[in-house]
């Protein structure tokens, strides 16, 4: 048994060479990768980052979720995750539900979804596991995959007993104890470990002295932290963290936060927990309880007087939030405690992945801006990233486009919705035209309803697109289908609400960029209009047969958004690189086709617009190198269309 | 035997590959090295510049020396390389004396010279090699180390006879083919092959005929280009090159130009080459041979008049000079045909190696800035630069500071007027703040002499530094003892004839740099200064026993200078660097010592004053990170200054 002397020191040691860069650790770093390292948080484990914030004084939450029971539903809970990933979480943790194949790989088992939270939406994130009624080949194997997948935290729990009665099994896992051995048996120090407290003692536990033993046993045997079950007044966490103290328990303890929802949801918890709602709650719940408005109101008050007396008692420093998959409730709380951050501030200008192999990851191709999970699917195989940044594509392949159905590819909107947006019929490809427009505009379309996303872009238009909207509105009309463009920008600063990324104190830039599917005709006019340019405007023009046509100096890449910071090397998170746009142009060539065409019947006159589009339109993007002086590129545009006419 | 189709194909082919960056060279190099690629330059070989000049019309010029008796006369020949090569030669050649051990490690060995100006001073260089007389070891020893040493390019030559006569050794190497085939057997197409053309054949040749089939036979053998010797009248070199034509050399044939510079030189020339001086020179020189000044005039003129022939001709695009060392002749003859390139864009701020191995490098520890040559000679044993660029330096090791007597670290000025410089009698550490002063301002010292040189700068102050004058005499006066420095810059033009660098189009930037030696007090109120722009300025500051200070995050390194340009990744190829520092600071400390404190009797006064400021002084760098507002750096001085008062 490791006895906790030894895990805490094992704990601090790992600790202290990660702090210092002059570690071999981070030497080997630096040897490998020679771009900077953001923030210490991106080498981070997540028992460091919770001291970190700890000694810091910073306040901080965590959202627990279930999985799915339907992929649609998987799909909204990655958009909710991204939402409320926003509000800045310290982690999220899915629960594990045996019933429900948890470590399979299907899109809503626990495995997958907690995955899709680490690697697509970058949250840190604890997977539960539940040991009994499992042999540890199963345990194993499911750990296995859990440390493949980057995940690096597991909640161990012992599960419900199989029948009503609880009965030992001779060599299996019977408490939750035994699960912490296996993983810091089998897989060392590689991942932190929570475990569950109960400030009301576990209910089937002799006596609440015994059950502050068996945590304690937990702890001792290389939990890092404890997570504790719902509870209904402040002063049950109070004593229940003072007896784990006087005990030995010198972990993180971090109290469960369940704001009540509803009058049903409530009861089935609390039927679940065995716990007992105290009377002044039940005395205001039962005469409101068929206003879920009220009862909701009346939860976000009772939490948030909670936490607030929690927070203050100087003792809780992290809160975690029994969200039911839910929003609404638990963001309201959350804001007005004031730890929602409305503008967290962005390490890169992309969401940088938690998987621990890709956290180095510091330079992404442009063409993905509005894709990002698609980037992640497409590059997931990469073992590494040469240098520790993304480079050249011209070694790593990228994954193929045979995957377009897997749920977090998948539009979040459904067939019918899409009709609305994109045209139940369309007349020509001037309707198409009037699509784009309409998505850039936010006006609704001929028949009232507003294009709020495109088969590029599943959200509506970023604030930074926004500083462009005229011109891109002028442009669409016109048959310059815009699906990616950002303005230049001379030096902002880096905590600017819109543009800003990286550390504070910084400055930012970035090269004018514009991304449009156009006929040839125009084309032709543009590439006479881009000879007057040609020291100034970097181009590439590509169709659906690849025939491309540019003048990148020996396909080089391209760094389109860079920052400069004190203290450290500069860092350029966005490239427009000649090699990954044919790989790109596949896949925004294929939307067409797959999200679109596809929404209409075989040989339908509308299919037909969309297929004609896709077949005989080219794709290009255009930078301007000279980012301290004015956009050229829409003076570029309106050059050609003065040739045309 | 290699026949010539064989050769052409395998040449052109290389060139293709390089070419394109998507071969499978480039695409190993992209995957290597994450850094972009400057120049095309910078990867290409000697024959295949030589080829895309001639493709853009771009006329060239390449300087020919010869090594130096003594390690004085080398020290003053690799200033002139440095002189020299800031007017753009496409190459510079080394001649091989068999007499002075040309292969050897001595300082004047051909070998050596031919490394300095290809490591030191970053020039394409060919080294001659004769094999006349050798076996075929030797030989095989000496083209084996200049491959080791970065020579990429050899001149093969017969050499002369031992005896008066010449006579063929069986199985030795009688001519100069068998070296270009025994180069092409043993190191394949490793090294470019230069070989002699005779314009009026070979003085020993049978015929002129005879000397034409056997340059026909070298080319055959693998030769990549020829240079011819020395000619009086541009018809005896179009007669040679239509000849050459006529019976199948299509190689680049590089007339070599010898402008007269003295009667006696000429006559020597004359003397061992066989050539005879036309009547009409003659004519002009015997009536002045006594006045160097109007011979060479004459010379120039001469040279002047038949370079334009040959280059108005259409047949010409490079010119050979033979320089006899001497700098003025060739200077004035090239500066008035106009391919003397006074501002040669720089790729780099600082002058990029010409060793294979460190074309690609493209970041360097700003500490070095007026040392390159010392900054390369302690990088040299680095395997190679981690990811194509320096990156931290945590991992490679620097060369020991063992070294200080080598010829290429050691001052170009004589110990006499050092003690001009630095004074032959220090009265205290006022006397030294007023040669740092003098050496700034570029007035006389108190006896009268100019201070062109420190033991940190071994020439007056550079253009840029210039731009901070005023501020630098006024805290030198005050004992901050600038060593190096550099202004911000937020984006100026990239073709700046002051601080431009890189591709033209783009856009330079850098942060303001301040180092300097101070006393303690000093640094003790320049510490609570530095409080106030703790976000804004990184320091370090060191004496020479290691104690250090810094606020720099996670001693990573701090880009103080990059570049923005047209189609490419951002290029940052200054740093300053924590470790790097470190290693850095124990060279400046020990140069008070071995430069300066040296010159003076042991126990002397002046040697204890020197000895002081070396045991107390502190070696201080400062970044002022806000690159856009006015550099703050001077006003931290002043509050400084303020404070002790």
């Amino acid at each position: 048994m490791v006895n906790e002397t030894q895990h805490t020191c094992s704990a601090s040691s790992s600790s202290r060479s990660d702090g210092s860069s002059s570690g071999s650790e981070s030497s080997k770093e630096n040897s490998r990768c020679s771009t900077p390292v953001l923030d210490a948080d991106r080498h981070e484990r997540l028992r460091e980052k919770m001291r970190r914030r700890q000694d810091a004084g910073d306040k901080w939450f965590s959202l627990e979720f279930f999985p799915p029971r339907t992929a649609n539903a998987a799909v909204n809970l990655i958009s909710r995750f991204d939402r409320m990933g926003a509000g800045g979480p310290l982690f999220i943790d899915v629960t594990w539900h045996p019933a429900g194949d948890p470590g399979s790989d299907k899109e809503t088992s626990s495995m997958i979804i907690a995955n899709t939270a680490v690697n697509y939406c970058g949250l840190e994130t604890i997977l539960h596991m539940t040991c009994c009624n499992q042999t540890k080949d199963e345990i194993t194997g499911h750990l296995q995959k859990a440390k493949r997948l980057g995940l690096k935290n597991i909640m161990a729990l012992r599960g419900d007993p199989a029948g009503e009665e609880w009965e030992e099994e001779i060599d299996g896992f019977n408490y939750a104890v035994d699960l912490v051995k296996h993983i810091r048996n089998e897989f060392d120090d590689y991942f932190d470990i929570c475990v569950a407290g109960y400030p009301k003692g576990h209910p089937e536990a002799e006596s609440y002295e015994a059950d502050l033993r068996h945590l304690k046993e937990k702890v001792f045997a290389g939990a890092d932290f404890i997570i504790t079950q719902l509870f209904f007044r402040p002063e049950t966490f109070f004593k229940f963290m003072k007896d784990c103290q006087a005990i030995g328990i010198t972990c993180p303890i971090i109290p469960g936060i369940f704001p009540i929802q509803g009058y049903h949801s409530l009861r089935q918890l609390v039927k679940l927990s065995k716990l007992e709602v105290p009377q002044e709650i039940k005395d205001v719940i039962e005469p409101i309880k068929d206003n879920d408005a009220a009862i909701r109101n009346y939860g976000v008050e009772l939490a948030v007087s909670m936490c607030r007396e929690l927070l203050d008692s100087g003792m809780v420093h992290g809160l975690h939030f029994y969200t039911l998959n839910r929003e609404v409730a638990t963001t309201e709380v959350l804001k007005r405690l004031g730890i929602w951050k409305e503008d967290p501030r962005r390490p890169l200008p992309w969401a940088v992945s938690a998987h621990p192999k890709r956290r180095v990851e510091d330079v992404r191709p442009i063409f993905w801006a509005s894709r990002p999970k698609s980037y992640i699917y497409r590059t997931q195989e990469w073992d590494d990233f040469p240098n520790g940044r993304w480079g050249n594509s011209s070694s790593p392949a990228f994954g193929e486009l045979k995957d377009y159905y897997l749920f977090y590819l998948k539009s979040k909107s459904p067939r019918e919705e899409l009709l609305k947006m994109w045209g139940e019929e369309l007349t020509g490809e001037e309707s198409v035209f009037e699509v784009f427009t309409c998505y850039i505009t936010g006006e609704p379309n001929r028949n009232g309803y507003k294009v709020t996303c495109m088969p590029w872009n599943d959200d509506p238009l970023a604030t930074e697109t926004n500083l462009l909207k005229d011109q891109l509105e002028k442009v669409n009309r016109r048959g310059i289908l815009t699906i990616n463009s950002q303005p230049n920008i001379n030096g902002k600063s880096s905590t600017d609400p819109i543009v800003g990324w990286g550390p504070s104190g910084g400055y930012v830039f970035q090269k004018a960029y514009l991304e449009f599917f156009t006929s040839s005709e125009i084309v032709t006019a543009l590439l006479k209009v881009l000879k007057k340019y040609e020291l100034r405007v970097n181009y590439h023009i590509v169709n659906v047969k690849g025939q491309n046509i540019t003048n990148a100096p020996d396909l080089q890449p391209n760094a389109v958004t860079w920052g400069i910071f004190p203290g450290r090397e500069i860092i350029q998170p966005t490239v427009v690189d000649p090699v990954s746009f044919l790989y790109w142009k596949d896949e925004a060539f294929a939307l067409w086709i797959e999200q679109w065409a596809k929404l209409y019947e075989e040989e339908s006159p509308s299919r037909m617009i969309i297929q004609y589009i896709h077949d005989n339109y080219y794709l290009v993007n255009l930078v301007d190198n000279d980012f301290p002086l004015e956009n050229c590129l829409w003076q570029v545009v309106d050059d050609t269309f003065e040739l045309l006419n």
